[in-house]
């Protein structure tokens, strides 16, 4: 059951130009995407989480099954204006302009070991993003992980400060 | 562990007069969150599930735990736009005009045994375009669940065809 067979290329999505991994054949898949969490897990080699935090809206299929395998609290980072409670905030470069990400911050506790996840790993500005989040209210982050990373887009550099781990390159 | 006690009440979110019930304290407590995932899971008495239909995004938290659960699959609905292969789409009442959701076509196969799941159930309208879009598809609704219900909205009427459960009523 290799899981990388659950990931559908779509070509011209969002844009033209633009090939899209299409992650839905994964999650339609109980075997495939058992395979995949089992091996985001191992990649942890058994380090204590306390939280895992997903990126909108993608990263939370796997972050909450991450959290639950983990024993781990859940926390996701939304878009603006779409947690209701307090919340701190990062901005991050798009091709044209620029986007932000919210996090509550009651979220992360000091000292709270942090796995970061996402689907994609792309130009890395939302994993940064997140990274900021966590950095604010002082977690330790333990890895980012991903499904994915296209590799030309070198976005690992941009987190390059902790560990990544990506279930599958491109 | 009465998971009730993280659901937090924020007044005035996303605007004025809005009564909004928080569900983040929930994810971020693995005891609290694994006993409402038990809730939910009981409550279908070991019926067999094929997919489990979450709606963007809040349903994708405990859907995607559902699904894992269940060993069924998990089809995300999403706002218009958002899924990049083929998709059929429904449409429902918001207070000043209409919006839509969407599923891709080859999300349910004819006869799929389907439970639905969404965070809260208040107008109903969301759960009743979900309902559309499986019908559509020829999938069987065997439950449409619910972390909350609130009934003074009377959203239950709007599903009356199908079972519904909700593991908390307001």
């Amino acid at each position: 059951m290799q899981f990388e067979n659950y990931i559908r290329d779509i070509q011209g999505f969002p844009k033209e130009g633009i090939l899209f991994k299409d992650i839905t054949p994964l999650l339609i898949n109980p075997e495939a995407r058992t395979n995949c969490l089992r091996i985001l897990l191992n990649s942890l080699n058994n380090q204590k989480i306390d939280k895992v935090v997903g990126a909108e809206s993608r990263g939370f299929f796997f972050g909450m099954l991450l959290a639950q395998k983990l024993n781990a609290g859940f926390v996701p980072v939304r878009k603006p204006k779409k947690l209701p409670y307090d919340t701190i905030s990062a901005s991050y470069e798009l091709e044209y302009g620029s986007d932000s990400l919210e996090m509550h911050t009651d979220a992360i506790k000091k000292g709270d070991r942090v796995l970061i996840h996402d689907d994609v790993l792309a130009t890395g500005g939302t994993a940064k993003a997140v990274c900021e989040l966590v950095e604010k209210l002082e977690g330790e982050i333990v890895q980012c992980n991903f499904l994915m990373e296209l590799t030309f887009l070198n976005g690992r550099e941009k987190i390059k400060d902790y560990p990544v781990f990506a279930a599958l390159t491109y």
